[in-house]
Parts: structure tokens; sequence; C-alpha cells
């Protein structure tokens, strides 16, 4: 079975900064998409930002297993709608996978309930990314660690959420340290954050970094089908109660009413 | 020292429906505040939806340490700016507990990232809640379990993220279980969600629910200064890294330059 | 990629219990086994307390990807050794599935680090097990809820740590709740416990349960390759540090001395 | 209300090796208790691996609030007897707190369940710990981070269990992180990990160090009574069921006979 990927680029840095145009002649979310075309098993295509509803209609988001995030400078452009829809996919079952600086996309804080926030120097110093958890599937085939020479920093403390599992932590040059790799599930959809990815850096060519993306990508798919309604909250009624009931006291609703929202 | 409630309550139901007033004479809002008031250490006071603000000024919230959220029918009424500051209160420090309906509260959705939704069903049916962390806190002087004889059903999955504690599990009489008890950390900010309280049932003068409304108050207050922006993604330049480190490669940002949000 | 399950059973109750061997003809362990066979993707086979070694010699475990364990009379038989070697096997990668009495099982408990204790009752009662995390792979094709209509009552607390997820809870007619299906990782090894499954009924006949089951081992299957000394603990010479350092101060250990233990 | 704390000394290197008897010539324990006696409402006395019963008799544990845990060189040496009776009151409700090479001690491993292996050296680098969860009590007073110019390095991958909170982070001047404050529940029991504490540094000596044990000192207290058999599995007989039920089908158990272990 394919596992169908959406790269999602804020495709802003790569047409207006000539540094990073000369990293990414082919956009950051191209690149990342033909690393996971190379993958095995994995179909991704791309969309941005400028695109009709940015690119997450409803119709791609059904067809899309997993949704990869990368964005920076225009994070406020994200209409609150498709923020919306995109959160309903995630809870119906669709894996999301957030890449660096979406740590302040609105998926994620949404998604998160907290403040994302973190320190951060963008000086080109070393990082270099430590398996903490042993054979994790998001791990798979990488070393104990390995470096990218020039990174911006990410610091703790990293305002989100005990993750259900810390899977690298990244030592920087200058002294600081950062959580680069956490899972989460929301709804039915599993969630990944991953830190590395500044784009006057040529991150996404590095292949530990593309063999991450891929690993999370597998494992962050619900080969289950999408909840069509994941934000429903059904009545049961009494005739209807797994053990025999009768109602007792006052109510506030009518049989068959709906619940207040 | 003494811990400073808020019990913000939704005061609708207590006006228009007859059996709540009857119930809850004095609002469900005061009834939660009075029994706190009694507790012990605790000064608690109360606000509404109809108040200005909702009742939540910056300066109510200042002076708020645990912030206790009662809401069903008027969920949609609650200003987004309102919504917002509740959140930044909460990272920054203030604990919070939401109380049965308000699993569909704007505050709980956005700190939970998640759907939030269960099954109900409105019959008067017996609940019996056990504990599950033996000696949490938040049970303490409770038994094994406590029974409330009519209450209203919500029944799993329950869509909200794991906890980092699940200390209640409730059994009901139709046929159902949920997990009624759930502890969580959303920045500075302890939350705490218990399922019981149907405005019907006088489930807010059953002294084991107010024993655990003033358990998971001392449990949620975080005594430590409340963070003065929760938000704030610091840059570290280079000439105060913990390291001595020199700027290397190409840079997106000007030295001193806010990120991106 | 067929995944290799061995079953081992406790193997004492079908033999000395007219009842268990009527229900279970062919043995607890051989019906689980068969019913995974049937699975499509599984080999299992059986190994007991009465084998050398139980059962589980290096050889054994080297070509297991997925333990099952079910005990109940005799747990105090298990030799020590085994255990150690068991959860090593574990840590080194190797799924585990403990049911129903093996929550007091020497792997279990020594895996948990916790008392593992329960309350319990046998009279036949009705279980229903609901499903708590929505499309989670080891609840993959099941309803929200299924029946047991004869069932061992387990009751919480149930002593073990705060699970990774919650994927199953029970009701019971008598009155308790359970947590019946928790996920756990111990070193790269992935655990879960599953409640049902007391030996005087038919539970392991039932296709829910043999669906969680096999459900449940290919969750727990962690493709990876085994590691080979889980305990290692390494030393990483200064000559050898990721950055270069130099020896400071005092120092305890000759250089390439093995560490403590 | 006073915290009474018992420090557990190995009580072997500072009377073995000349460099460690000069950084602790009170021994580390006593360096330790001292620290807390001097922190405001704790009471700290210490014993050690050559008392008899290592200190710990049932009446020292029975008398124990929080117990803290220093060894390395004679791990091998504590009596599994009495890990289990440490182990016990952990599950009972005694805090404990683990230091450094407390990784590898008897009842860390037990209460772990986990090889709770890492990386090490021995190159007196510098150490910078960095705080992880905003404003937790276990960090209060603590700014974003301190350091300790000279420790034995730890590094990841650390084989526990994914704790309930992550606290600290470290950084090494090698190139290593480390987890270095983890929180877990056992039981009724809290437990801390912290990491610092290599005994040929005056890591003990320091205010940070100092004060962060104090804190987890006062986190781990659990003010209930101890649970007097945390390991008990009670029988709940038909006639007490909550709910009232008879029993049906056939059983293997008498009535009122105790469960198998």
């Amino acid at each position: 079975m394919t596992i169908r990927v959406t790269v999602w680029g804020e495709n802003v840095h790569e047409h207006e900064n000539a540094v990073v145009a000369g990293v990414y002649p082919d956009t950051m979310h191209v690149t990342i998409a033909d690393a996971l075309n190379r993958a095995g098993g994995i179909s991704a295509g791309t969309v941005t930002l400028q695109d009709p509803d940015h690119g997450l209609t409803p119709e791609r988001l059904a067809e899309t297993d997993v949704l990869i995030w990368w964005g920076h400078t225009a994070h406020g452009d994200v209409r609150d709608e498709i923020v919306d829809r995109v959160c309903d996919a995630v809870w119906g079952g669709m894996g999301m996978i957030f890449l660096h600086s979406a740590h302040f996309a609105k998926p994620f804080k949404r998604l998160m309930g907290a403040p994302c926030n973190l320190t951060w120097r963008e000086a080109g110093e070393r990082e270099r990314i430590w398996v903490t958890s042993r054979n994790h599937p998001i791990a798979a085939g990488l070393p104990d660690f390995f470096e990218l020479e020039h990174e911006e920093m990410y610091g703790e403390p990293f305002g989100v959420p005990e993750p259900l599992e810390t899977v690298f932590i990244s030592w920087f040059q200058g002294g600081e340290v950062f959580r680069s790799g956490l899972t989460y599930r929301r709804g039915a959809g599993n969630v990944f954050y991953f830190r590395p990815g500044h784009e006057t850096y040529p991150t996404y060519h590095n292949a530990h970094v593309q063999r991450v993306i891929a690993n999370a990508v597998r494992w962050a798919h619900n080969p289950a089908a999408r909840i069509a309604n994941p934000n429903d909250a059904p009545n049961v009624p009494v005739d209807r109660a797994p053990e025999k009931i009768e109602t007792r006291g006052a109510t506030l609703h009518k049989a068959g009413e709906a619940g207040y929202r």
C-alpha cells in the first residue's frame, strides 16, 4: 500500500531570498517531496500557501494520508477555516508532520494547545541530533547521532505538552539543547514534530534528515478509514443503552434532541 | 497561603429552567464557590458569562490562582479574545479546572487541541466514580469509589489527548464507562478535567464531589510567579550564547531582529 | 514479512480442572496460537511452563518477534533467570503481550516496576469492553464496544504505571471498571496488557478477543534487528568524544575501564 | 509539616579514594542531608550500605517520607530483600529520589522495569542543565539553565521508560545530551531521577543542585498515609459487589479463597 503524502510549503523565501533560492532551487517542499518519492512506498505531492484554499481543499485532504508542513514568515496568512479543516482531518486520522519553524504554524499551535515557544539563534552553528528512543520506528536505520554542520539553534524550554515519546534531542554548539523529535496523538491522528530545517541551510538535502521524514511518514500513517465527523458527540437514547435502564428524574433535553455546543 | 479561585459560571439554565433553579437556587457557580470557601485555605469568588469580558478581565485573571469553568448551552457566546486571554493565563501558570459539559467549552478545546467529543444520555442513571491512581492528591480523603445516584451519562471514546494521569474512571448504570478525572499540563499551568455535574441533578451539593474540586484546586495551584509573556520566543544573540561561537554561513534575520510568527 | 509469535502457556488448569479442560480441550495457548495462525501474516507456536527453560531458550527467544504470556496458578514456578532472559529480549526489541492473570506474572511485574494489583471477583458476570482510543491500531476493525457475557471481574485501582496509551476500558455488571488495554515501551520493546481471559470461560474463542490479540501482535512487532546487549553502558573515551575536549580534574576510572554495576 | 528525609549513601569511595575524601570530607550523603536541613521544612538523616539492613529497617522506612539514593561501586552488595522492602515502601507512598550513578542501583532498575543504561565519560567536562518544563515545582527558583564546570558525562540513549515529565536536559561539552531530570509515579510513590553528582567533583556543594534536590523532596512527598499492603489484591465477594449480581457459570475459586500469585 502506497502512502499518499502532501507536502505543504509556504513558498515565500525560496522566491524572495537569494540564499534560500540558491540552496533550494526547486523550493523546499519539492525537495522534501522528491526525497520521499525516492524512499519507497510513498507517493508525495506538493501544495503551497498561494494555491486556492492554500492547496488544502477537502478533496486534497481526503486523498492525503500524511500532511507535512513547513512555514515560517507567513504563518499569519493561513486562513483560520483552513486550519480548522486541517485539524478535523488530523482528528479523523490523517497523519501530520511539522517541520522546524512550523512550531509557530497555526495548525501546530491549535493541535498542541500550548504556546509552542522556544529560544533561537541564527548563527550557522553545529547541531548534533541524538536518538533517545532506541529502535523507535522513526529512528530506523539511523546511527546513535548525526550532525548538521550549519543550523539555526532552537533552545529549551520548548513550550509544548509532554509528548507520547521523545525520539530525538539536539545538542547545539552554542550551548543549548532541544527536544527535536516528539510524537503526539490527537483524535485518530498521529502527529510528529521534527526540528531541523532552517531555510538558509541545505538540511533537507541531508540523507539522515530525509530518512527521518520518510520514517515519520510511515509511523504517522493510520491505515484505518478516515472518521467522517471526528467532532460528533452522539446521543445514546435510553432505549438503546447497552444495559436496560429507565429514565429517572428531570431532564433538560427532549428525546432525540442534539446536545449543546 | 490562601489559594485564590474564580468560579466561572455560564449562568443561563439557573434562570431559564425551573428544575435547575430548584436544584441550585444560589446558582451552580455560587454553590461551587461556597463549598470551596468552606474547604480551608481557599478563597473563591464567582464571575459569569454576562459580566463585562465575561468577568475575565486581565486584572481578574492576574488575581486568580485557579480558574474553574462550567458552561453548557452558551459555549458559542464566549468571545474568542477572552479565550485567548484565558489560555495565556494558563500557559503563564494559572491552574484551570473544567467541569462536566465544559468538555466542549472553547478554552478546553483550545488547550486540548483535540475534538473533546463523547457520547451522552440524560436518563438520571447511577454513576459510580472509581479512583484509578491510588493516593493521588486529587483523590485525597476519598474512598475507592463513590456514587452519584442520578447523573447524565458521558461515554467513551472521549476525544482528548492522553493525559498525564488518569485519576478517575466512571461506571454508568446504562453500560458505559468514561475517564472522569484527567490531568494535563499546558505551559506552566496545570489543567484538570472532572466529569460530573449535569445541571438538573444536585451533584455539586455532594460532599465527595466538593472534596474532589477542592483537592484539584490545591493540585492545580502553581505557586510560582505568573510568566508575564508565556508566548515569548526570545532571540539569543551570538555574543550571548552560553558557549563562545561565531556566526557562520548565510542568515535570514538581521542581528536583534524579532522572529516570524 | 511474517511475524513470529510464541504463545507461552502455564498449562496447568487445562489438565487439572475439568471445567477448563472442557472449555479449552486444546489448551488455552494452542487455542490462542491457532487463532493467530488464521489471522494472516502471523506464524504462531506454543511453549509451556513444563518445557526445559519453560520453553524460553535463548534460541527460541531469538526467533520470537512477539511473546504472549498467560499464567495464573504457577507464577512462582517461573525461574528468575528465565524472567531475566525474557526482560532482556523485550529490552532488545521483542514485543510482549500479557493476558489476564499475567498481571501478576513475574516478567510483567519486572517490566512494570509496580505492584500490578487489582480487585477481583469470579462470578461469571458480563464485561463490556470499550475502545477509548479511536482508530488505534490495536482496536482496528472493532466496534465501539464488545461484550463477554461471562468473565471474571478485575477492578480499579490497577497498580500499574501510567501507560503510553489507554486503548480499552471495561465495564462490569457488578459495578466495577478496569483499564483493559494498556500500551508501554520498555527499552526497544513494545508491551501490551489485555485483560480478558479467565480460564473457566470461552473468552479466547471470541472473535473480537482474537482480533485484539492479532492486532496487538502487529502493533508490538518491532522490525528492527534485536539489540544484542540491551544493558550495555559503553564508555566513550575522551579521544572519541563527538566534540574535541581534554580531560580535566580528577578521575575515578582508568582509561578504558568498565563502569560499575 | 516537616518532611522526613533519609539519605542513603553507599559510603565507599569517600573512604577509599583520596580525591573523593577531599571533596566530601563529611561524605556525600551527609553533605546532601546537611543542605536539606538548611532548606527549610525538611528534616534529613543518613544511613549507609554498611548499616544493618543497609540502614533500611521497616521502622526507618516507616518514618521516611522521601528516600534519596546515591550508589556507584557497590550496587551488587545491596541485598534483594531490602530492595523489595524499598519498592514496597515506594508503592505505598514513600517518595524516592535517585541521584547520578544510582541509575544502575537495584531499586531504580526494579522500579523502572527497563535497562537504565547510558553512555558515559569521565573527563571533567562542562555540563549545562536546562529547564525544559517552565515553572515546574522541581525547577522552582532556578534560572533557565545552570552550569557545572566539571562533571562526568552521561549520554543518550538513556534506557528508561517515558517519564511523566522531562524537567531537565543536560548539554555536555564533549557533544552529548542527556535527560537529567525525570519524574515517575509507581504505585502511590513519586519517583525522581536527577543526573548530576559524580563523586570526584563538588557537585553536591553547588547551590543550584542543592535547590533541585530540596525541590524534588517537596514534590515527591505524598502526605497521604502510607498504604499498609500495597500489593494486596482483594477479592470482592458477589454479595459485596457494588451492583446486585448473582454468580453464573463455573468457578475456579471457592468463595472467600485468596487469588493466585
